[in-house]
C-alpha cells in the first residue's frame, strides 16, 4: 500500500466548540465540515491547519467509542488517518499482511468519507484510519 | 498564526525496529532519517508515509520524557508538529493567546529541526510541537 499521506488527525475533545475556538484561535484553523451523527455518537468537526487537517471529535454518551475512549484516557489524539487511493485493494492488502481489521469492508465515515479502521494492536497502539476522499 | 500543515505525527514505541517495519510492511513507509539522540533520551525515525510523515520514537531510559509517557500511557501517538515558517513569531503570537509553552524559545529538536512544544493543557490535551523545517 502506499498511502497519499495523513489525511486527518483524529482528536477526541470534551467540549467541541471550545476546541474549535481553541484551534481557531491558537493554530489557525479553518473548519471546513461541522456534523452531528447519532449513528455514529459523536458531534465532529472538521478543520484545515495549512495543507493538514484535524478532526474535533466529541461524545454524544458515555457508551460511545468516542465517550468511551475519553472516559479511559481523558481528551486526546484518537486516531490517525491515511489517505488511500483504492480503499478495497488497501484493505485486501492489509489482511494479506496479517493486519486486525476493525472494518473489513469500507463503510461510510464522517463528512461522506469512506473508511475502515485498522486496530491498534496491528499498529503499535496506534489506531489507524485508511480514508478514501472522493469529496 | 497559519502553519503550512501538519509535519510530523509523533508516535511512542516500545520497539523502534519492529515498529519501523511494521510501518514499512502495512503503510508503505519509508525511513529518511533515524538517529540516536542521548540528550533527548531517544532513538528516533522519521517516516514518509505518502506526503506525510510519521516520526517513532524510543526511549533511552525510564527517566526520558518519552519513557515516561510509556510507562503512563503505553506505545501510541506522542505528539502532533505543526509546520510554521517563522517558529519565533509563532511562539510570540502563542505567548499573546496565553498558551503554555513548554518552550518559550526555538531549541534544537530532532534530525536538525528547529522546534518547540506547546503544553497538551492549552491544546485540549494534545502535545502540539512547532517545527520550522529548513532541511
Amino acid at each position: 500500500m502506499q498511502p497519499r499521506g495523513i489525511h486527518h488527525l483524529g482528536v477526541a475533545v470534551d467540549d467541541l466548540d471550545a476546541a474549535v475556538a481553541t484551534y481557531e484561535r491558537l493554530f489557525g484553523a479553518l473548519v471546513e465540515h461541522r456534523d452531528r451523527v447519532p449513528a455514529q455518537g459523536v458531534e465532529a468537526a472538521s478543520l484545515r491547519v495549512g495543507e493538514g487537517r484535524v478532526e474535533l471529535l466529541a461524545s454524544l454518551g458515555e457508551e460511545t467509542p468516542v465517550g468511551k475512549f475519553l472516559a479511559k484516557r481523558g481528551p486526546g489524539m484518537h486516531h490517525v488517518a491515511f489517505e488511500v487511493s483504492d480503499l478495497r485493494s488497501s484493505l485486501a492488502e492489509l489482511e494479506r499482511e496479517g493486519a486486525e481489521l476493525i472494518d473489513p469492508e469500507p463503510r461510510e465515515g464522517l463528512f461522506g468519507l469512506q473508511v475502515a479502521f485498522v486496530h491498534p494492536d496491528s499498529a503499535h497502539g496506534v489506531l489507524a484510519e485508511l480514508v478514501s476522499d472522493a469529496r
